[in-house]
C-alpha cells in the first residue's frame, strides 16, 4: 500500500523517481523532500509498468498533456491511435483519454497496454455514458467505475470532489454569463440538483483515496467552476472551489496519495499570476495543472494561440503541467492537424517556460539553433526547429545560402567581420 | 512646421487627434497632455490626408503593425496588394512597406494612395537596393532618400541612429551568438567599418529632424543591436544602444518630431517585463514598438505563436504597439495564408492585452461572446470569432446545437436550471 509519496517520505528513492529525473536537472534530495511533501507528484499506477515516467511539480521541467478520446458521435478508433502517434512522436509527457460512449474502455486499455505516457481520465464520463439519465445512478456507481479503471492501471483521475452543496449555494449571490463549463462538475451539480444530495465525490472522498493509494493513482483535483467566460475569471464561485480542493489536498496528503490541482479555464492575463500565487497558497504547493487558461473568449479557431499564451504566463507564474487546446476548442472535434498545432503551441509554451527559468538543457536548444542561424546553416536550423516537417516545407521553396526575404540585405552577412575586410 | 506634438503642446485639437480618438477610451484632456509630453504619437504625415488615424502610446489600445513589400528575389505586387487586402479585412493599423529593389517606389506609393493605414518604411533599404556596395554610397544619399520619402507621404520611419561608433567597440568585450540581425543595421554597421566614420543616421539626425518636422513623419528609432538570440537578449549592447534612443528621443522631442521606440527581437519571457519598465525609463516614456518579441529560437514554422506569446507579455508591461511576426519567419517569405496567420495571432495578443488593462469596449466582445456560448448561438459565435471565415468552416461539419465533442456531456445544458427541472 506504498505510493511515490510514502517511498518520498521513507526516503526511498524508487525505479519510478529514477526514470523521472534522469532528464531533469533538480538535485535528488531536494526533489525526495518534495514529492514527501506533495509538491512534486509522479503519475504511476502501480498495476502498469512503463519504460518512462515523469516528474510534475516544483524545480522539474513544466510538461504538457494531450486530450484525446472516441466518443459516441465519433467513435473513429483509426483517428485516435494517430493522434496518440503524433503525441508521441513530439514526446508529450502525458495524454488524457476523454473517451465516453460504450467503446471507451476498449479505447483506454489500447493506450495503456501500447504507450508510456502518462494516463490520465475522468471516470465519471464513462458512468455518464453507461446511462440515459446521470441523476438516477447510484453514488456507488461512481466508486465502482474508478475502482475498475485504477485497477486497469490509469496514472491519474480528474475528480470533479470540490464542488459541494456549500459552493451551489453561493450561485445565487454570484451570477456568471457561463455557470458551469467543466463537463465532469456539469453532471455532478445536475446529480446534486435532482437528488438533493451532497456530491458523492465529496462525500465519499475518503473511499477514493483508499482506492488512489492501494494502486497508487494521482488524484487531478477537478475545477467543475473554472471559469469559461473571462468576465466569470477568478470569481468567489471559483476561489471557494479552490479552498474547497486546498482541504482536500490534505486529506489525500494524510493517506499518501499524491494531488494535482486542475486551474482556468478562461481568464484575463492580468490576472493569470495572481491565481497561481493563490493556487500555491491554499493547495499548499500541490502541482497545477491548468487548461489553457484562454486570454479571450473570441479566438475561437486558435485557441491553441491564446491557450498558449495563457499557458506560458501560468507557467512563469507556477503552473506546472500544462493541458493543451486545439484550433478546434468551442468548434468541433479535433482533427489530426488540430491535435498537431495545439501539440506545438503548448510545446513552445512548455520550453518557453522551461527556459525562462533558468534550467540549462532546454535553454543549450535554442543556443544550438542559432548557432546554426549565424552559420547560415539551413539543415540545422530545420532539424532544431520544433516541427521539422513544417520547418522543412517552408525552407523547401528556396535555394539560396541566404533567406530570400532579405537577399543582398541579409543581416548576418552584412554584419560579419570578413564581409568588412573584402 | 507644426507637428501633432506641436499642436498639443498648445493646446490645440487637432482632426486627426479627434480621428484617432473616437474609438479610444481616454479622456481627452489626458491625450492631448501625452501627445504633448511624447508618451503618444499620432504619425501622421502633413502630405497625405487619410480618413482614419490611429494613436499610439499610453493610455491608448494596442495596435498592431503588418510588414510587407516587394524585394528583387520577390517582385509580386499581386501578392503584395493581396496581403494588403488582409490587413485591411482584419482592421490593422498599421503596414511597413519593408520593399527593396527598384519596384520599392511604385509599391510604396500604391499603399500611399489606396490605403488608410499608418504607413511606416525603412528608407536604407531602398538606398541600399540601388547600390552594388553599401560602403560606397554618400552619407547624403540617406538623407535625400529621407526627404524623398517624407514628401510621399509616409507616416513613420524607422531610423537605425541608435549605433555609434561608440557602442561598436563594446563588440569586443560582448560576445553574442548574433552580432545583428537588424536589416538596416547591419547596413550601416557595414557603412561605418569600410568607412571608419560615424553612422551617418546619428551624425546628420539633426537633419532627418528637420525633414521629420516639416511633414510630420514619426521617427521610429530601430534598434540596430536587437537580440536575434535569446541568449543575446538585454545584454550591454542591446542596453547601450536603448541609452542612446533615450538621448536622441530628447533631441527629437526639442523639435516636436514625435518618436517610438522599436525593441526586442528574441527574448526569454522573464526578461520581457524588465525590458519594457528599462525602455520606458530610458527613453522617457516614448511609446515602444515591438517585433515579437519570440521567447525562443527554436519555433521557426511557428514564430507568430512564439511572437504573439512574447507580444501579450510586452504588452501588458507597457509596449504599445506590435509588429507581427508570421510562420514563414526566418524560413521564407510570407505566403497569404502566413500573412494572415500572423495577423490573427497578433490581433489575439493585441486584444487580450488591451482586455487585461481595464479597457471596457474590447471586453465587450468577449462578454458577446460567452453570451452567445451560453445560449449554444452558434451563428453568433462564429460572427463574434476572431476570423469568422475559419470558424465557420470548422462548425461547418456539424450540425448538433451542441458540439459533437460533449454530446450529452454538455456542460452548459446540463448546468442549465430547465434542465434539472425536469
Amino acid at each position: 500500500m506504498k505510493t511515490q509519496m510514502t517511498y518520498a517520505k521513507e526516503g526511498t528513492f524508487t525505479r519510478e523517481m529514477e526514470l523521472a529525473i534522469q532528464n531533469e536537472e533538480i538535485d535528488k534530495k531536494e526533489f525526495l523532500q518534495k514529492v514527501a511533501e506533495g509538491k512534486i507528484v509522479i503519475p504511476a499506477n502501480k498495476n502498469r509498468k512503463r519504460d518512462k515516467y515523469f516528474a510534475i511539480g516544483d524545480g522539474t521541467y513544466v510538461k504538457i498533456n494531450v486530450n484525446l478520446g472516441v466518443s459516441e458521435a465519433c467513435p473513429n478508433f483509426d483517428l485516435e491511435h494517430q493522434k496518440l502517434e503524433i503525441a508521441k512522436n513530439f514526446d508529450v509527457e502525458s495524454v488524457m483519454d476523454l473517451s465516453s460512449g460504450l467503446d471507451a474502455s476498449n479505447f483506454r486499455k489500447y493506450i495503456l497496454q501500447n504507450y508510456d505516457f502518462i494516463v490520465g481520465t475522468v471516470p465519471v464520463y464513462q458512468v455518464a455514458s453507461r446511462h440515459d439519465d446521470i441523476t438516477k445512478v447510484d453514488s456507488k456507481e461512481f466508486i465502482e467505475e474508478i475502482e475498475k479503471q485504477a485497477e486497469e492501471g490509469v496514472d491519474f483521475f480528474t475528480i470533479h470532489a470540490g464542488i459541494t452543496r456549500r459552493t451551489i449555494e453561493r450561485f445565487e449571490k454570484n451570477e456568471r454569463l457561463l455557470k458551469i463549463v467543466s463537463r465532469g462538475g456539469s453532471l455532478l451539480y445536475k446529480w446534486m440538483m435532482a437528488n438533493e444530495k451532497e456530491n458523492p465525490l465529496y462525500e465519499h472522498f475518503d473511499e477514493i483515496l483508499k482506492i488512489c493509494k492501494k494502486h497508487d493513482v494521482t488524484i487531478s483535483l477537478g475545477d467543475s467552476l473554472r471559469p469559461g467566460a473571462v468576465a466569470d475569471a477568478t470569481d468567489a464561485l471559483q476561489i471557494e472551489e479552490l479552498i474547497n480542493l486546498g482541504e482536500l489536498t490534505k486529506m489525500a496528503w494524510k493517506e499518501d496519495v499524491q494531488v494535482m490541482i486542475e486551474g482556468p479555464g478562461h481568464m484575463r492575463a492580468n490576472e493569470i499570476a495572481a491565481n497561481m500565487v493563490i493556487q500555491k497558497r491554499l493547495c499548499h504547493g500541490a502541482p497545477f495543472y491548468v487548461l489553457g487558461p484562454l486570454t479571450t473568449d473570441i479566438a475561437a479557431g486558435y485557441d491553441h494561440i491564446s491557450g498558449a499564451m495563457g499557458a506560458l504566463i501560468a507557467a512563469l507564474n507556477g503552473a506546472d503541467f500544462l493541458c493543451y487546446v486545439t484550433p478546434a476548442e468551442h468548434l468541433r472535434l479535433p482533427s489530426l492537424e488540430d491535435v498537431k498545432e495545439g501539440i506545438v503551441a503548448f510545446k513552445i509554451a512548455a520550453h518557453s517556460a522551461n527556459i525562462a527559468k533558468g534550467f540549462k538543457k532546454p535553454l543549450e536548444k535554442d543556443i544550438e539553433m542559432s548557432v546554426a542561424r549565424r552559420d547560415l546553416d539551413w539543415e540545422k536550423m530545420v532539424s532544431f526547429s520544433v516541427d521539422p516537417e513544417k520547418a522543412r516545407e517552408y525552407r523547401s521553396s528556396f535555394s539560396s545560402d541566404t533567406c530570400s526575404m532579405c537577399g543582398k540585405l541579409c543581416a548576418v552577412k552584412n554584419s560579419r567581420d570578413e564581409v568588412i575586410v573584402l
